[in-house]
């Protein structure tokens, strides 16, 4: 499997018209490593390398040391692994600490592994959200200038993709993140997490050496306040944007989530799926869409 | 505690004296979060809004949905809590599902939680680097321009401190890695590590959307290779360096790691404790050392 997805996307610039473009992103697939049949870790990973990655795992879990430690890395054989996303690991006499091993197990599906089941292992705990019901590459069919970003026939479903706030709000957000971002512009060291309304005011900036746990801090700052589901709010994270944050953002329930950086290619199928727009490489005036733009007003939208 | 640390560090730039400075880097600390009494999870985390980065953990885990789900989150009363990084959640009758929940769990520490603990249960399966004998703060004292990093006292012990490299070549590797970089220039999207023997000689380059991930790729390449342990290697890392990533370069005995951006607080106290040399904000001719500058030589060294 290749390293990176080609898909298409809308690139929008302010005050220009939206253009659907064909880009590549990196890839992210789910990777089961078993042990001697037994189950230990799944990891999302980009694919490429992968007995590497599992040897790479079992070095710095402390299971191995030298090559000889291990003597075969397969890909399972059993009928669920159609996609090669499962690895079985035969070791060469290494004593194996079980429990500190198997601490990295996630509740694996026990049907063929691929994106597509963790993205539907996720809407069985968390519902969609409904989004436009056109698809991406049907707002390539043709796009005036300066119109709607929806198709006519999406227009049709515009009721559908609520709320909706103008392309100009979204690319003030970066400028208000930076201003708030105190303990950032000191340590360069800081995911950040910030959540903003329909209007574009900031609600709750949180950061962390993790970006799961900035996420988490704003969602946990919004249970507190009753604001659960963040249905009127927007997000805007200062990285990538990986699976595992898609699946925060819609644990929260927030239909716009917008990045600084590039999404990898499961959380682009991740939110065509669960109706959220999904914006990435958020930058001055231009900004690329990856799904559900029917959320965003170019500028002649009344 | 505060979300940013205050140390001291060597900074060079090419042609100029090494110079000491006090510098902020993000602080990291482990919390360990438990829900009525049971441990669920163990996070590296910024301190700072922890009991909203515990509720936000628990809605994305689809726990709790409103605030009334939670009754209360308090610090531990246990007399092992005295950094306050334990923390107990009291829920308002949500229904857990605990095997779930608790594939968070890491092999926590018996004794107090805090950096240090999870520091010395690394080095108890992990053997620490002979680093400088000199703390980096006593470099302080005086260095003459264009001089050696070493101050005197710790000059009678730079054979703890192998190997040794330039600067020089030390700033050569952030062009290498972009020069092979290939797949990065496409998508913007993935984090790189890469491994350098002591020449400066690219030995092999993986990328991840998982910057953990790409870094056991590359352990992996060298397990395969019988090259472990990697104590005549660089690693660079395209992104920040947190406490896993120093975990992770001491299992493959790693002694050089230098990054394009920050390290955390953690990932500094680590490098001093396992004697490896940190490098971070590795940019054209400069670059900040937090941790054993002994292994690198001025351009007038010999």
């Amino acid at each position: 499997m290749s390293e990176i997805a080609t898909l298409e996307l809308t690139h929008l610039q302010l005050g220009q018209a939206a253009v659907t473009r064909e880009d590549v992103v990196a890839r992210e697939e789910p990777l089961e490593i078993r042990v001697e049949g037994r189950s230990v870790a799944v990891v999302m990973r980009t694919p490429g390398h992968d007995e590497e990655l599992v040897a790479g795992f079992l070095v710095t879990e402390g299971v191995v040391t030298r090559a000889r430690d291990i003597l075969e890395i397969s890909q399972c054989p059993s009928v669920n692994n159609e996609f090669g996303n499962i690895v079985d690991v035969l070791l060469g006499g290494a004593v194996v600490n079980w429990e500190s091993l198997t601490r990295h197990v996630f509740s694996a599906s026990s049907c063929g592994l691929c994106g597509k089941t963790s993205i539907e292992s996720v809407f069985q705990k968390f519902t969609p959200l409904a989004g436009d019901q056109c698809s991406v590459s049907s707002v390539q069919s043709s796009v005036p200038e300066a119109a709607p970003l929806n198709t006519e026939h999406c227009k049709q479903n515009t009721e559908h993709s609520a709320p909706q706030v103008s392309q100009e709000l979204i690319s003030q957000l970066p400028a208000k993140l930076r201003a708030a971002q105190e303990t950032f512009s000191k340590t360069g060291g800081l995911h950040a997490s910030a959540l903003f309304d329909l209007e574009g005011n900031l609600i709750v900036l949180r950061e962390d050496v993790g970006r799961h746990n900035a996420l988490d801090k704003v969602l946990g700052y919004a249970l507190q306040r009753n604001l659960l589901p963040l249905s009127q709010h927007i997000l805007l994270v200062s990285g990538r944007v990986s699976f595992e944050i898609m699946q925060k953002a819609l644990a929260g329930g927030i239909p716009i989530l917008a990045a600084i950086s590039a999404p990898s290619s499961l959380a682009v199928d991740f939110a065509r799926d669960s109706g959220q727009t999904l914006i990435g490489f958020l930058r001055g005036e231009t900004m690329n869409v990856y799904a559900h733009p029917g959320r965003l007003l170019s500028p002649t939208q009344p």
